[in-house]
C-alpha cells in the first residue's frame, strides 16, 4: 500500500490527482505548512530525501521527485493511458511536455519567485533598486522564454485536448502545478483560449474533483502571501 | 536516422554521450555559440521548440528536453541497461536521480547562475548591495538545499557505482551536465570521495571518451567567462 505524504499548497497535489485518476487504494497523510515560515513542517522534511514535496512511502521505500513518483506508480499500471506506450502516435508529444514541466516551466517560475520575494521583502530604497535590476532579467531572459513556452502550449492545445495528446497523461498531471501557479498570477488573464479550455477540461474530471476535495484547500498552489 | 543538433558547452552533451553509449548510427550537427552574446545561434533557436538545447530531429519529428529525448531514444533499445525495467531492484533509485536532475539540481544551479550574473555585471556600488542581499538567499535557501543534495549523492554513490544503481543509466547521463558545472565551480574541491570516484568511472568509459572527442571542447559546461 502506498502512502502519499501530501503537503498543503505544494507540488504533491500532482500525486493526489494521479492516485485519484488511477482509482487505486492509498493512504493519505496531510501536512500543514508552518504558519510562521510557510515551509514544510520538520517531520515532513525529515521524511523527504531532499526535504521537498511530494514524497511517497511504499513499505520501506521512500520516493521523492514528482515525475519519479509518477513513473514508478505507472509501472504498476501498464495498461493505463496516462503514459502512451513506445510507438504510440502521442509518445513524443507526451514525453516533451512531461519533461518540459520540470525542465523548462518550473525553473522559470522558481527564478521569478526568488526575484519577486527579494523585491517585495527588501526595505526601500533597496527594493526599488532591485526592481529596476530584476526588470532587466525579466525583459531579457524570463519573459521571452515564458512567452515561447506559453505560445507553444496554446498551439499544441489547439491541436489535441491534452498536453499528452488525445488522452490525459502524466504530462497534464505534472504540469498542473505550474499551470495553476501561472493562472493564479494572472498570466492567462488575456487570451489563451485553448489553455482556458484545458483548465475547464481537467476541472470537469471526477478524479480531479475528488483530489481537490481531499486536498480541501481554497487553491492548489503556494504563494507567500497566503 | 536521428540527427543530434549539438550546441557547444550545453546540455546537449548528454545526448551525445547517450548516443555513443548506444553505439547506434546518428548524424551530428555542431553549432557554436554566438561569440558576442554566448547564446545559441539563430538557426538553432529557430529549430528548437523553446530555443533551448538539446534538440534532435528524426524525420519530421523535432524533439527537445533532455529527458524526453533520452526516454524516446531508449524506447528503441528495450534491452538496454540504461533504463532499469519496472520491477528491477534499481528502478526507484534510477527514477529518483533521473528526475532529480531537472527537478532539483538544475533549478538550484539556474537560480545561482542568475544571481551570480547580476552580481558580477552590476556596476559598483550596486554590485556590492546585490552581493549582500544574494548572500542571504544563498545562506537561507540555496546552500542548505544544495548541501542536502550533494550529501545524498555522496551517500548513494558509496552504496552503488552509479546514480542509477549497479549500471550506468539515464540518471548518470542527465546528471552529467550539472555535475560538471558544479565541479567546474569547485563544489567538490574538498571531500566527496565517492563523487570523485564516479567522475573517474564515467571518464574511463570509451563511449564517454568518444563523446568528448566529438564534442572537441576544453570542457563540457557553459560558463559566462569563457
Amino acid at each position: 500500500m502506498l502512502t502519499l505524504h501530501h503537503l498543503e499548497y505544494s507540488q504533491s497535489f500532482r500525486i493526489l490527482w494521479l492516485l485519484e485518476e488511477l482509482g487505486e487504494p492509498y493512504e493519505l497523510k496531510l501536512y500543514n505548512r508552518d504558519p510562521e515560515t510557510n515551509l514544510a513542517p520538520s517531520d515532513y522534511k525529515a521524511l523527504s530525501p531532499l526535504g521537498t514535496a511530494p514524497v511517497v512511502t511504499i513499505g520501506t521505500l521512500v520516493l521523492a521527485e514528482s515525475n519519479a513518483i509518477i513513473d514508478y506508480v505507472l509501472d504498476s499500471h501498464p495498461d493505463s493511458t496516462l503514459a502512451p506506450d513506445p510507438g504510440d502516435k502521442d509518445r513524443a508529444r507526451h514525453l516533451f511536455w512531461y519533461h518540459a514541466a520540470p525542465g523548462s516551466f518550473m525553473p522559470l517560475q522558481s527564478i521569478a519567485m526568488v526575484l519577486g520575494l527579494l523585491e517585495t521583502r527588501a526595505p526601500w530604497p533597496i527594493s526599488s533598486l532591485l526592481k529596476s535590476v530584476f526588470g532587466q532579467v525579466r525583459k531579457m531572459f524570463l519573459n521571452p522564454r515564458n512567452e515561447a513556452l506559453l505560445n507553444l502550449m496554446e498551439e499544441d492545445l489547439g491541436k489535441q485536448a491534452f498536453f499528452g495528446g488525445d488522452y490525459l497523461t502524466g504530462a497534464d498531471i505534472t504540469l498542473v502545478y505550474p499551470m495553476y501557479a501561472a493562472r493564479d498570477k494572472g498570466v492567462f488573464d488575456r487570451g489563451y483560449p485553448n489553455i482556458h479550455a484545458w483548465f475547464e477540461r481537467i476541472e470537469a474530471r471526477s478524479a480531479f474533483k475528488s483530489a481537490r476535495a481531499k486536498d480541501d484547500r481554497e487553491r492548489i498552489t503556494f504563494r507567500f502571501t497566503n
